[in-house]
């Protein structure tokens, strides 16, 4: 960390900053440049913020080096964790295919469409029982008859299930009923909720926040993890920027940049970045080829009668054709997106 | 509601499409141009979202021209609302002056402080006792026992409290021991603590997330509301841009903006829109002749020694002198920055 | 274009408005709902702004249906177009292959650059010899010694040149000395080049602004077209938003949205997007899988001695080794990057 | 400067780095920490990139201390610079009020209204004859016409000329018909129009880019002062972010940061940023507060028949009342907006 000291500051007072820097255990490296001082701490600074020394009267910035996450950082851990989904495995050489719905509907029709899904390559089943709607007139969710429908889809398909938990109050819930608890971009800052969720051992699909930096995201990260479950798996779903053609814009350029950044997988959610079906195929197989560890992408059979977000939705045969390219991406980044049955073999 | 047709769809799908408008009870208004067909849809379509029309393959775009917020929206509610926080109002003439520390810290300093504050103009406290930390590892808080402190505070002073609640689990303690429950940046889309804040009667401070649009940000004044709780104060803090010369940029055509849009008093937080001091009186005086009708900001008796966000804490005097010359602007605008005591003599 | 008046709108005024638009050569279509009227045009709005009716006050909204550019458009152009380069071809499955430094350096170092990137499979040869720096004491480019160099590139190597042209006053420089005249971000809307380009016949190679929305982009090309020059190639190279991990976010969604919107062909340049050269094999992997109509990539023999933008620079080796991938995601694609000699013979 | 070097680089690497680094005549602070190396340069890096370091392999982050603008950093040139435009001063407690329609139109129209605005307190006249304009197919001003209107507008009422320049074709022109050469927002990284006007010693108003950093922003101005013209006066007109509420977010923030940075003079315009014209008395008024140097505003005597952006004008009697309070802020400020006549008496 490098403080950068006010020109007109007095030696009083960068003695008084480096006697309390001192006193919080870190060594200090002072540099007397022309114009202005310049104090570097030496030690581990993961434990402090920038506030702790932005708030001196004399501090004019302070610029960290060392990364606040430690246990989400590849620094400390080289290879790429693979977590484990009931048996489908993601990081690494696994890819992550998770397809369904934006809500879960009737029983009989997930069932059919879970079929369809994993013989078309899936091999995790997406659904929510719970949504976050902008508008307090919309549909809510089926709530805990949705997750029970979800877990007809696992038990007929194979299917581990993905389904998003937006309130503490039904933790114990999703423990017993889904295989990865998605916490949502809108929470992906409730702090309480992440807490939460550190302390189960599922895992736990990150969605990035509309306008989370890669640095607060990996936060989040940290947040899971430092409650003791190191099972996360980061998905970036498009973020806001000025461009309104697109209702988000994909940040591509996450995927190579956390992966350098840490070991855990991360995967991509084309659907929701787009908001529209015609953008999904090429974006789905742009982000295979930015090195992505899967995909999160929302197919109904019938989108123009879902009960939300059909705009977005593939259909099932579309996503079956997509899937035929995917997979020879996936051979060239040398990947494969193996499904819970054939491990099991 | 206004829905642009595909210029190559066939006249049996525009069809199906109006029939399915028209069961769901609008009218209908076609207008067929030279190269494509225009939609108009007559009733009130607060109700329906953009996307239960976009899922159709034949709809190329859907453009809402009816606000879908109603107990928020000025239309249907001409005159400004004044919300009473124990006895101090906001809104119309009633300006807010809630000042205070980041985070709550010993009592007697926190009495101490309110003395000052209450001396200079403020007419509410505010103080942090649940504090969202983009680090696990920094200060959570002083929890209930920071309420506790607010509570001491209170007696002592008689302004009324301004806290953030964080998580529905401590929803009762807030209800007990606050005037005005915060909602914070990060949870101004947690749907579930809005609708839990829905229930009570307690005036909500509801802060704009870091990217929301103000359409958003009066949609969740519309949870709020749709629950029964009409005690909705809007409160700008700053949204995320390029700009990194400032922790955010403070949006503050949002004022006048929300106030065309909406009853509901707004107030303006130059503290963590800037995140630096220097920055706070002018953008404190500014705000007042935007049109605001309030202020929050955060003041520590010795900003260096501040538990958090000591780096945009005013001093007791520096928020003293400020108040000054916001006194003389509340003049020219004929506000007042009345407290609790002098209503209700 | 949709109109929609205000509520409290009189009937006088909505017919002098009427009046005005059908004065203006348009059909009107008039809807009065429950709370406010609109008013649809009916025939050619390109020609209009928004402004053209926003500026009456009984004008709350004005909504654009039509497109305002036409010779860029799609809908009246229904074939990808194919620029001609000198030989070498750019659109439908035509790909461009550009490489070459950010500046022009030595006659000798960019001649032997330009063999090794035409034996790697490039089709095109970049170089700036006008650098738009934002420092004014940076190195600003070698000027029209550079458009020597680049001639002495093309005559031993048989490569068409890409080189940035930042002002009217060297145009005739570069119709005489470069294939593509390339327009910078930060000249997107330097509406007074944009026409001098649009007199010539040059292919243009338009970057797109820093925060320029698609929209923009497309009107900017319909600047040049409207001129007469039709030789219009899109390229993305990223947009600034508020991530500052990487330099720029690179836009993807651009691509097919671009190609969906317009007929002309599209390219990526993942270097400036990413500012760092460990994203670039994987971004540009990404692009040609969005389905982009080429690529363009900094190559430096000796990146740490780069006269600039080395720490974007790929090695010849490193592009080498990436064109081996990228052609086996052409051929997945069914394009080929072609160049002049094999199309000559 | 600051240079982090990666934790897997080799001595030999890091040796080399630093000869480099004292070659070019700065000193070297090497730390070294627990986990990696910082090297600090020492002595004036202004005149150096950060990409200058950026580029060896080694190196994963340069971070600046020193500021790269040197003419225009207030660090150098403490007290407040006053411009003078032809008698009009602006900086320090001289307030500039430039009022005036969008496009120059009839010149008995912008006659009379000078008058109107000159009486109203008025203290420059502004109007675009080359105009901006996002599509070829609008009205792209009366051009040298123009120029002439507006000096019969000067002769008429005394007040000094602001107008936009786009070209380098017409800098003569501008030089002997205007008082104030306007850069505009798109135009503010057109580095060779920058250097042009930095030839002259005209007074330059020098709007923000659309996405411009501060840091950028006041780069642009050390471009125009490194030519040898100090008469730079900064407008903030808006920057672009994600809200679409209003054209613009006015970043008010900026007046106290720039001035802050620099030393010369900024003006606010609201017009710009709003988009909109209910919005403009409290933007202006709220730009006072900020501390601004002056304000700029589009005026037209019949908004409803402007020529270009009627939507976002204030009318002469608006403007006239916006000034009343202007006045009375201004008294609080202690800066008075002093015409040329009175300054000559």
């Amino acid at each position: 960390m490098i403080i950068h000291v006010a020109h007109d500051a007095k030696e009083k007072e960068i003695n008084e900053l480096v006697k309390n820097i001192e006193g919080a255990g870190f060594g200090v490296n002072r540099s007397d440049g022309k114009n202005r001082t310049v104090i570097g701490l030496i030690g581990d600074t993961s434990v402090v913020t920038e506030n702790d020394f932005a708030k001196y009267r004399i501090v004019e910035g302070v610029h960290r080096i060392q990364a606040p996450y430690k246990k989400a950082n590849r620094q400390f851990h080289e290879d790429d964790s693979v977590i484990d989904i009931d048996g489908v495995k993601v990081g690494a050489e696994n890819f992550m295919v998770c397809a369904g719905p934006c809500s879960v509907e009737h029983e009989d029709d997930m069932v059919a469409l879970g079929k369809k899904l994993k013989a078309a390559g899936a091999n995790t089943f997406r659904g929510g029982a719970f949504k976050p709607r902008t508008s307090p007139y919309a549909f809510q969710g089926l709530g805990l008859e949705g997750l029970r429908i979800l877990n007809v889809v696992k038990e007929e398909t194979g299917l581990p299930i993905v389904s998003e938990l937006m309130s503490t109050d039904y933790i114990d819930d999703f423990v017993e009923m889904v295989d990865v608890i998605q916490i949502g971009a809108r929470n992906m800052q409730n702090f309480d909720l992440l807490k939460a969720v550190g302390q189960t051992n599922k895992p736990v699909l990150l969605k990035r926040g509309m306008s989370a930096t890669m640095k607060e995201w990996l936060m989040s990260a940290e947040y899971v993890m430092a409650g003791g479950n190191d099972n996360v798996i980061f998905c970036e779903r498009g973020i806001r920027t000025f461009e309104t053609a697109t209702r988000n814009t994909l940040d591509i350029q996450a995927v190579p940049v956390i992966q350098k950044e840490s070991h855990l997988p991360i995967i991509v959610d084309p659907s929701h970045a787009a908001g529209v079906r015609h953008l999904i195929p090429s974006m789905a197989k742009a982000a295979v080829m930015s090195g992505a560890n899967g995909l999160q992408i929302e197919v109904h059979e019938d989108p123009q009668n879902a009960w939300s977000d059909g705009q977005q939705c593939l259909t099932p045969d579309e996503f079956g054709e997509l899937m035929q390219t995917i997979n020879m991406l996936l051979d060239i980044e040398k990947k494969t997106a193996t499904g819970k049955q054939i491990v099991q073999q």
